[in-house]
C-alpha cells in the first residue's frame, strides 16, 4: 500500500448495508448498498458505489471516483455520476471520521443542477464493530443543503 | 438496454491492447490498456479504464466514469481520474466514430492542471474486426492541445 495511503487503510474493502433517502422533491425511499475501496499501490484509493431499491431491486444509484491523501488527515475525492455530474471535494480522516464538502459540482447540459454535497463517514472498527456509516446532504435543484441519504453498511469477508 | 443508450451497444465489453504515449514534458511510454463499456439497464454505459507500463508491468493511469447518449448522435462523457481531476465532456457518436471533448477539466488543490481533452474514438466492427481504436491529445502544465496517447485494442471473450 502507498505510504501516502496507510492512514485510509480502514477503509478498504467492500461494504454492505441498507439506507434511506430523504428530499423535499422526492418521496422517501429505502436503499440496498455496496461500496467498494480499493487500492493498486498508488496514492489513491479507488472508490465505487451502487444502490438498488430495497424492494423492487431495480438499480439507482451509482458513482464512481478515487480518493486521496496528499497529506495527513487531509483528503481530496473526485468522482463521477451516471446523472451526468462530476465532484470535487476535499476534507479531512482522522482514522474513524471523514469529512468531506465539495468544492465544485458540476454537470453535463442535460445534468440535474446541484450545486453542493457533503459527506459525513465514520468507521467503527472495534471488536465486534467493522461498520461504516455515512450522511450526505445535497443542495440541488433550488433546495438548499439538505439531508438527503444516510445509510449503515458491513465490512464483507 | 435502455433504449437510450441503443445506439452505444457496439462499445459494449472489455477491450484489450497496447498503446503508446508521448507528451513534451515526459519521455515516451508503452502501456497496454484494458478498457470495459458495461449498463445495468438505465440510460448510461459505466467506463472504466486502466493502463500498465508495457514493460515492467506497473500500474500507470486509470480512470472511471459514465458515458450518456441524452439523444441520437450526441454524446456526453463525465471522469474522475486517481490525478484528482474531473472531466465533463460532450461530442458526437455515429455508430462507428466517437469524438469527445471536454467542456470542463477541474482539479483538486494538489492536482496537475489540465485544461483539455479531446477524444477521438473508432470502432471497426466488421467482419474480422472488433477492434477500438482511440486518440487522446491534452492541454496541461502550459502545454497547448497535443497529442498524448494513441491505442489500438480488441474485444475481449
Amino acid at each position: 500500500m502507498h505510504p501516502l495511503c496507510e492512514p485510509l487503510r480502514p477503509l478498504l474493502g467492500t461494504w454492505r448495508g441498507d439506507g434511506d433517502g430523504h428530499y423535499p422533491t422526492v418521496e422517501p425511499f429505502g436503499y440496498v448498498e455496496e461500496v467498494s475501496f480499493g487500492h493498486v499501490g498508488k496514492p489513491f484509493l479507488a472508490y465505487s458505489q451502487r444502490t438498488k431499491h430495497a424492494t423492487d431491486g431495480r438499480p439507482l444509484h451509482a458513482e464512481t471516483g478515487y480518493l486521496r491523501m496528499p497529506r495527513p488527515t487531509r483528503v481530496e475525492f473526485v468522482v463521477a455520476h451516471p446523472t451526468g455530474i462530476v465532484e470535487v471535494a476535499t476534507g479531512h480522516f482522522d482514522g474513524a471520521r471523514m469529512w468531506l464538502r465539495s468544492t465544485l459540482v458540476v454537470g453535463t447540459d442535460t445534468a440535474k443542477d446541484v450545486t453542493t454535497v457533503e459527506r459525513d463517514f465514520e468507521i467503527d472498527a472495534s471488536p465486534g464493530g467493522d461498520v461504516l456509516r455515512y450522511a450526505l446532504r445535497m443542495a440541488a435543484v433550488g433546495v438548499p443543503l439538505t439531508h438527503h441519504l444516510a445509510a449503515e453498511l458491513r465490512r464483507q469477508g
